[in-house]
């Protein structure tokens, strides 16, 4: 499929729709118009229609869109399809926390593999993935690549340890250390995962209430 | 401050103006123009001249944005001098995570206690912050109340324990559980934090790029 420019903001909202069909295919929901897939998502009917007139045409006039065949849509149009390997960096409580708790697999993932520098750590296994040394990690993705490298390392290695995934071929970096990543190479996909900003939208509401 | 409707992107801009300007009084920079700030963070100077003035008047025509000032009024604006007290709920991985690593008392938050079900772990401390029974938060909380409680529960129980945190006091609830909760109030400030959406994003960029 051709993609035309499209917009960060709709590109966030995408994961949103794949996430609200989830949950209507689960109920069993065949089929629903823009406007009532709107109404559960906070957005207007024709927002959703320009949402996703941006990746073709899904709906159909007088019926709406059918919910299975337009997740399906979406989880191709999201990358979803390709099994893209992931590695995580820093098996703390953070790293520890999406091995053993996020489904990789569910978003179109394979956590292939987790590193940590701790010798009490390294040769262990967390969910059934064997943590390895970092000094590894190299010797590694020579032989297994990854598309994705996961940062859940102390904040002060995270620039070298996203260049050195980066010199491995790892294309995106999904950033929880909440440290700005300023790499060499430009034209490498870094999504920072920022707990603070989250956590502020919460004090702003619930400030703006008092 | 009086403050007019705002719109959800709006409110979440102002986290990440907070986390620039914070940058920038870190390099020691003293003012800066809307549009120079805009650059540093991806929007139109006219962008950030409209997201500002639903707040107030900040910026001087031809001089700009004295930063110090603006972080402070940002910061007011985000609720973050109001001390809010927040508790953690389920102290696994993530709650450990966020209880060794986040700075809650940098976001104008006081992580004033942290509950937990399993025997092993109530009375033990983590990074200072001993874990209490769950069976005695109705206690905890008539005692010392929270305005926040932070949901790191299994999925299971996360309606359950978002209603005894509502029942106790609490008017925000930071929800890591990916559970969608229906509360039987409905003045009650949600924020989900959804790992998935951003990986997904992620995952969307880096097939585009393919």
């Amino acid at each position: 499929m051709k993609k035309q420019k499209v917009s960060s903001a709709v590109i966030r909202r995408l994961p949103r729709y794949f996430r609200h069909l989830n949950d209507l295919l689960q109920t069993g929901t065949v089929r629903i118009s823009s406007s009532a897939l709107g109404k559960s998502m906070g957005l207007t009917a024709s927002q959703i229609r320009q949402d996703l007139s941006c990746f073709g045409e899904f709906g159909q006039q007088g019926y709406g869109y059918n919910v299975e065949k337009l997740q399906g849509e979406i989880a191709e149009i999201l990358g979803m399809n390709r099994n893209h390997n992931a590695v995580i960096l820093g098996a703390g409580n953070l790293g520890r926390a999406l091995i053993e708790n996020f489904h990789f697999e569910k978003n179109g993932f394979v956590l292939s593999a987790a590193f940590d520098v701790a010798p009490s750590i390294v040769g262990t296994q967390i969910g059934g993935v064997v943590i390895r040394d970092t000094a590894q990690l190299e010797n590694y993705l020579a032989e297994y690549p990854a598309s994705v490298g996961v940062l859940t390392v102390p904040g002060k290695v995270a620039g070298i340890m996203a260049e050195r995934l980066v010199a491995c071929g790892v294309r995106g970096i999904w950033n929880f250390t909440n440290m700005e990543l300023e790499l060499k190479e430009d034209n490498i996909v870094i999504e920072n995962v920022h707990f603070a900003d989250s956590l502020l939208a919460l004090s702003y509401m619930i400030s703006d209430t008092e």
